[in-house]
């Protein structure tokens, strides 16, 4: 099925999927410590049956049973060699099963082995290892891939690029989530859903861990921010423990009837977890088919993720910081550190900017003497670990942004894409891959444009392209290019010029670098503050600068307050600084 | 003659005055150390020949002789009681030597009693002593008056008052100017022509002092502010002593070729001072005839002045500063020194915010348990004695404000109308009376507008009132009322958008208050800083504060640079506080 079927098919109305396979297998007689795929393989009349039940009862999507089918479970059960037959043979089954009446979705779940910090392993090596079992399930003719009981946003995100590297095959994406709201690792749903959305999955989802009751302020929250439709497949209930056995105790009809409030909070596509039997299937059917499905958020929100919070950036929302300081430019101790491999400096830089109300951390590894690529990764590693704070990924190098994104647990922002040769043709299409925001660095190859003009000019050049490639506007912020007016006594005005045109003319947001401006002048925090303040009343989105600046900090909490954007008494109050 | 039809005679093209009368007098025969008003009543033949001599050389207006025939000088000569008869007899005797051939001024110069601190006479006894002078003139049926020879501005203004309180005749008023291109009491040409013509005088220039030479570059400098033509009254050169005797020796055609330069620089109403002849003004009329006149100033400038300092309120100029510190209100120890009649806080405040940056000095005397009208008058004299500065007049009390502006020897700014009753029909006649700009203060008899419509419907009606009565636009500055962000927080949005409105659509300049926007808040001068630069980039003009603020005087001047205004950089540069 194309992504472009598979999106009609979910847009028509309620989608149904099947339910449990696990708990039905073992109620059909399936032994407890088995390989279950190898067991199905060896027992396909119970598959066949089980689909089938699922089949009558609604379901038009059934899940083929390559749940741990993946390179990592198989060799725990000296399966290693058999990834391809296990997984072809079991969509293959799958495919028997359904004769045309139900869609099979090639299912994939966690490996189990950690990525770095909880274990060793590396992001590139699960994706290798995801690549290898997607690959299989494409070959052997799956519908859609369904990536499903994830709870590292690492390892979905890795599921996810895996699987887009190796087919077109439609994506669903669920996690499953605690009843505190956040899955195992720590992963809100709207954080799941900014940054699996923005790799350009077409279902996001939650399954498993919680009966359907507990999922409904979590479907809510992330239908403020989903532009895919939303996925619901809940157990029956929490797991109770009745003589040595975990139980589902959730009855069919309860279940329906839960089924109608997870629509109403707005998933469309829905279907049953651990403890489902087709019966739960038939009632969530009888008391949803007729129901109105909420449409998607047609606008995309601004939002950039690390792995546990997202930052939305709203069109007149608060004005942000994208905290300067991770960049060894002019730091000679930080040089030092970088160069001996040390890396306290840096996240002291990271917790002190959280700290002091950055929003976003930019981090720059350019410097002579140490490997750029290598130490960017560690950084981001690290930083990600220690931070709850979005990253924003700065080199001129192609190839290390590429690197940075693809191991970053998030929704990152890329600085810079400008109209220069080798960063317009590769980086666009990086931006999307990756589902990154960007800023849009008004420079070609000839340098600094001369004035406003050309300045827009090359602004439209990049955001058409970007355009045509499915990036959209909110995923682009316009750097306003300061210059310096000690150099060019227009540079403020003009770069006002261009952060009112990006805004009213254009509905982009904007940044700009906070310290060019001043360069030269005597007591330069008075001029980069008053630029702030004009600026933001022009509508900046947002600035690069060093959090740790009182002044300007609070100029631009006083900014925000004056100009009566939602709550900036509360933000002045609690955050100005004497 | 009206005044209509005088500004109509002097606007067809070079009107020509008589020459010297008294050196003439001299010549033909007067006494030195004689009353010369006593002795040309004495000798009419005298004046009849030497007033038929300046007709024949193309003489338009002669003076009639009344130069010193004031109360002050004449009680000297112990005239005391003839000066009505002296005033009328010698404007009678020209009006008789001209034969409607030229028009007849009555002539005015000063007492040689000089105002307090100089003196101890008070401006209201001088307004009398022209009063009387004038009245007389006007009786015996001058056509215009001509103030001359005036080295003191606060007297000319004392003279025009005086004029314009007992007749309706066109008024001339020129001063005398040393060589450093001021007059003896420190009043620079432009300051003169700012202050003089704000009264609705109908010719303002120079006379006497220096020969022609001299007056070019000042009446250039007049001509960068004059809305009237300009008058230049040059001596035959600078008198030298030849035998003990004061000798003018520049030659009739050297004069008469002078005259062109005058023409050029802007001077359209020309005759000669001491030691001029028939021959000078007949030379002058055969150089300058065929000359084009260069116009009258068509836009107003805005401008404030001192005695001895104008300043001007440019449109896209620096941003100004009202310096607010001189009002007792919640200054305990202020409050104190003024009850016991002490000004040394007051002198201190003056000068602490002159060198501090501040542009104009508000003047407020408002407290419980001194004589309100009494100390304003007293600060306002001791405040102009010590600094540079323009005054704003701020007072509640329409009685005050008039008293200050009788006695301010300068053009201030008064603080405020609004469309208040009392104000509104008093005030605005007391503006243009005294040739004062106005801070136009949008509030009503029911107190403060609700929204932006009602603030804007106040704002047209006081204009149209000022509009009416011949006041300009340049003379009135909006207030744009800043109300506290903490209790209506569209405050500063609704104060940016009156200042927009002003600046764009009506060309009025504009003025805030700093501290009432942050009332209530917690550091509160980084919410007035803010609120400072956006609404500098709005377009304020001025706002009252205290230049001791180091961060908002920063701030403007940060703003200012920003925005790419004239000499911002160097204003910077200089005036940035560590
Ligand atoms: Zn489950
Ligand atoms: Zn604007
Ligand atoms: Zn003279």
């Amino acid at each position: 099925m194309t992504k472009q079927e598979f999106r009609e098919f979910i847009s028509r109305g309620i989608v149904y999927l099947d339910g449990a396979t696990g708990t039905r297998l073992e109620k059909k007689g399936m032994p407890v410590g088995v390989c279950p795929e190898k067991w199905v393989l060896d027992n396909p009349e119970v598959l066949l049956e089980l689909q089938n039940e699922y089949i009558e009862a609604g379901s038009q999507i059934v899940y083929a049973p390559t749940f741990t089918a993946n390179g990592i479970k198989l060799n725990e059960y000296g399966l290693g060699d058999k990834i391809k037959e296990i997984n072809q043979g079991l969509v293959k089954l799958s495919k028997q099963a359904v004769q045309g009446k139900a869609y099979v979705a090639g299912n994939m779940t966690m490996t189990g082995a950690q990525l770095y910090p909880m274990g060793n392993m590396e992001v590139e090596t699960l994706i290798q290892v995801y690549k290898e079992q997607a690959g299989y399930l494409a070959q052997a003719g799956a519908d859609l891939i369904a990536i499903e009981t994830m709870m590292s946003l690492a390892e979905t995100r890795a599921a996810v690029l895996a699987v887009k590297e190796v087919c077109d095959l439609p994506i669903m994406a669920s996690m499953s989530y605690n009843e505190d709201g956040r899955t195992l690792y720590g992963t809100d749903p709207i954080t799941a859903t900014v940054v699996l959305q923005s790799l350009g999955i077409d279902v996001i989802g939650i399954n498993c861990s919680t009966g359907p009751d507990k999922m409904i302020p979590l479907i809510k929250q992330m239908k403020e921010y989903a532009n895919v439709p939303i996925l619901a497949k809940p157990n029956a209930g929490i797991p109770v423990l009745v003589d040595g056995k975990t139980k589902f105790m959730m009855e069919s009809e309860e279940f329906g009837n839960y089924g109608k409030q997870l629509v109403e909070a707005g998933a469309s596509i829905l279907g049953g977890c651990c403890g489902t039997e087709p019966g739960h299937i038939e009632a969530l059917k009888k008391a949803t088919e007729n129901m109105e499905v909420l449409p998607p958020l047609k606008k995309k929100k601004r939002a950039l993720a690390s792995e546990r919070k997202t930052v939305t950036i709203e069109e007149n929302g608060p004005f942000m910081i994208v905290g300067e300081r991770i960049n060894p430019t002019g730091k000679k101790k930080l040089q030092e550190e970088l160069k001996n491999g040390r890396l306290d400096l840096v996240l002291t830089m990271a917790e002190e900017q959280e700290n002091n109300g950055a929003h976003i951390l930019d981090i720059n590894m350019g410097m002579n003497g140490i490997d750029e690529k290598e130490m960017m990764l560690k950084v981001v590693r690290e930083v990600s670990n220690n931070v709850q704070l979005p990253l924003c990924i700065d080199s001129s190098h192609v190839n290390i942004i590429e690197a940075a994104l693809r191991i970053y647990p998030g929704r990152a922002l890329i600085n810079s894409i400008s109209l220069e040769k080798e960063k317009f043709e590769k980086l666009i299409p990086i931006a999307k891959k990756y589902g990154a925001m960007f800023i849009l660095l008004p420079l070609s190859d000839d340098g600094l444009p001369e004035n406003v003009e050309e300045k827009k000019m090359i602004i439209h050049k990049i955001l058409d392209r970007a355009i045509e490639i499915g990036i959209e506007k909110e995923d682009i912020i316009v750097d306003g290019l300061v210059a310096t007016v000690g150099a060019n006594s227009r540079a403020a005005i003009e770069c006002f010029e261009t952060i009112e045109y990006c805004k009213n003319t254009l509905g982009l947001a904007t940044i700009c670098g906070l310290s060019n401006i001043s360069f030269g002048l005597p007591e330069r925090s008075y001029v980069n503050s008053a630029f702030l303040s004009v600026a933001i009343s022009k509508g900046l989105t947002m600035a690069i600068a060093n959090p740790s600046q009182d002044l300007l900090m609070n100029i631009g909490l006083a900014t925000d307050l004056l100009l009566n954007k939602e709550e900036a008494d509360i933000r002045y109050i609690n955050g100005v600084r004497a």
